[in-house]
């Protein structure tokens, strides 16, 4: 489940800007905000299994742009390449790595 | 128009994954293999408005998608930091940049 946790948090940063403001919020407040469906259910006045819908349905768009896309993975890559690269570089090169980490 | 034309081949790098099947063919017949909206009007035996008004509203779908992701106003900006940064490293570190490039 922690593992699902960080896959859905890093899918929802690169892809948030993709979902409907609904999905947003739901998303958020399940995954960041640690809220259970009950609450979410609460404070928006719907059935605890509407949010599970909605929030399902978002899971499944997720990883489908992720399928098509491939951000998260390329995101891993691309770390993993520029923590190698820290070791061949000046000053000056490591300050340039740093705004390509910001970047992503 | 040049610039246009390079514009939508690099977002269509970007997007095409998330277009249909009819969208990636008028899309890449046109920017990709120049022809003109007649002869894709007669290839698919459709009307060139018809073609004409696919290929406005796919361009317009990329820019969507290129305002809420930023691919390619990112890859612009990782490919002139990749650049500046060869000046910084050893022969070992430049592998490593080009194995970033191929990344995006």
């Amino acid at each position: 489940m922690l593992e699902k946790t960080t896959r859905m948090n890093f899918l929802y940063d690169f892809y948030h800007s993709l979902l409907t403001d609904k999905q947003r919020s739901y998303m958020s407040l399940y995954y960041l905000d640690d809220f259970s469906l009950g609450e979410i259910a609460e404070e928006y006045e719907v059935s605890r299994q509407a949010v599970y819908d909605n929030i399902k349905r978002t899971e499944a768009m997720l990883e489908e742009y992720e399928s098509k896309l491939l951000l998260f993975k390329k995101f891993q890559e691309s770390s993993r390449l520029l923590k190698q690269l820290k070791s061949f570089v000046s000053d000056e090169g490591l300050s340039i790595i740093e705004s390509l980490e910001k970047l992503d």
